[in-house]
């Protein structure tokens, strides 16, 4: 709860904060964020996390103070795990010896900490980093505003999101009002990405098709796609959204080849459309409009199959939400 | 000002509004948020438009009221005219002998109507309405709401535009509380295509190239590359930002073939790189970092000279700015 983690804060001293591995916009700009609000409040507070920081939120105010360990080398009071299901997601050993605080906008959070603040009316942990600034009545510094409008932005996929509420909106006012640059931090995440990215969307749009029925759309990408393009991770984020900008699209498969006749496939849809249950009868799962799954052997024969189940969930699929998607009113 | 529009409304019954051709999000959100607005206030009111209303809007309530006309055909106390840099933009004849009320966000209006209602410190029209309703006393109905928000998002690029300010997004906070649902506009806005954008979208991008310093990238679109999309316009929207989200990348030009050697060349470039100025040498103009022009001839000749342009334009552009784009701080 919130009063813990304050009443924690104001009788202790030294303070680690980590994340989950591969971070996103909320791990590292509320980590960023907490490790700000701390060090205002005249604390000793670091921020761990196991592996490369992504370049897009690499020119945080803090980043370049994030130590990269796979272990806990200190002393803390206390380590704060920030958006992480278990204590296992941030890859760092001996974490389960520490006094955890366990802060999650995740209704599924495990519980693991020693504290546990989980808060799923907020749209980022961000939002909470807000909050606890306010609680503990610290100042929103101009630090800890951009690491927090980080979160949001990249949490709320720039306020589109329907986790985008009102207060999240207020929060986004407010620090902005500190002095955050909205077009500084859309610059960072959207444009920060190498040359490959356009080479590699190139070739993956190049083998996007869709059904006799119009609804359903998939695309592939290959090892050598890769190769040629140069690419590195995180090049093809997004790409599976795009053809699901044309309105009669209602699911989407994006098909990559990882290894020797392995294929990672993720699947989207729009409104009511279930792609959790189509990702699950292949052994993936995820959420109901956007889910992953691994499937090997035939190429051909495994999209056909994709293809097919994702056709049955459009089908199965209560029909009100098409003309109703558009609707604003 | 606005007080002269308050007094206006206050004492008047009967309003026409209109908006420029081809409208935008904040012209049919803003004709229409202050159509709901006078409305509720007890007036008469309708919005006219000479054209069609893009789909991405016309799920807007009150978008089907819309009355698509080519000259004044009624009477009215006042005509407003929204985000018009002049009386001929809605393309509707009969409006000099109408008691025109410009209401614009852009500094450069010609100050054209009988009243003149400009506020550059607005991110988009939709933004005055707001505060129109609010001086005036109205409530933000939730058909009001649905309009300015439209209005605000796209004028900002959700958000991601150096006119968001504190203010907008506190306005947006409030639009939420009175139950608009961002996730409804973002479909509305981005996922409205036809399947004929990704068509269009791959055969462009096939195209891109960037010269040796990795920092300009071109692109061509053809006639017959729309023929064989089936495309219509709109469909092409924002191609031209592909590009610049790769990092390096501080300038593109996407050029259209749009008649027997005529060529129609959006440019766009990041931070202190300025493209007006390129545009003007073309007998184009623009923003500094959004313009365009048009030239005919030999397509390849033209090409290279405008590669050219953009390069000294990269050249000839603060050095700071690049390290500096990415940097939130």
């Amino acid at each position: 709860m919130l009063s813990q983690v304050v009443e924690l804060i104001e009788t202790k001293n030294t303070f680690g904060i980590t994340t989950h591995i591969k971070p996103d916009g909320d791990g590292v700009g509320s980590s960023l964020g907490l490790c700000w609000l701390l060090r205002s409040l005249g604390k000793e507070a670091e921020v761990l996390v196991h592996g490369e920081i992504p370049i897009a939120y690499q020119s945080l105010p803090g980043a370049d103070k994030i130590r990269n360990v796979a272990e806990i080398d200190s002393q803390y009071d206390a380590v704060f795990v920030i958006e992480c299901s278990d204590l296992h997601r941030p890859g760092i050993a001996g974490l389960d010896k520490e006094f955890t605080v366990n802060i999650d906008h995740h209704a599924t959070s495990e519980h693991f900490g020693t504290i546990n603040w989980i808060d799923s009316t907020a749209s980022a942990v961000g939002e909470m980093i807000y909050n606890l600034c306010k609680a503990i009545g610290g100042r929103v510094t101009k630090e800890i505003a951009e690491c927090v409008y980080m979160a949001l932005v990249t949490d709320t996929g720039s306020f589109h999101f329907s986790n985008t509420t009102e207060r999240t909106l207020k929060v986004a006012s407010e620090l902005v009002k500190v002095g955050v640059r909205p077009e500084r931090v859309s610059e960072a995440v959207y444009n920060s990405y190498p040359w490959s990215r356009i080479e590699l969307m190139r070739q993956v749009l190049d083998t996007v098709k869709r059904d006799e029925t119009g609804r359903v759309a998939w695309m592939r990408q290959t090892l050598k796609m890769r190769e040629l393009a140069g690419a590195v991770d995180g090049d093809n984020n997004g790409f599976v959204n795009i053809p699901l900008a044309a309105r009669d699209i209602l699911a989407v498969a994006y098909m990559r080849e990882v290894g020797d006749h392995v294929y990672r496939v993720s699947v989207r849809s729009k409104g009511s459309i279930n792609v959790a249950r189509v990702a699950e009868q292949f052994g993936g799962g995820g959420h109901r409009n956007a889910a992953g799954l691994t499937v090997s052997g035939d190429w051909d024969e495994r999209e056909r199959e994709i293809v097919e189940a994702l056709s049955k969930a459009v089908e199965r699929s209560d029909p009100d939400w098409v003309s109703d998607a558009p609707n604003i009113a």
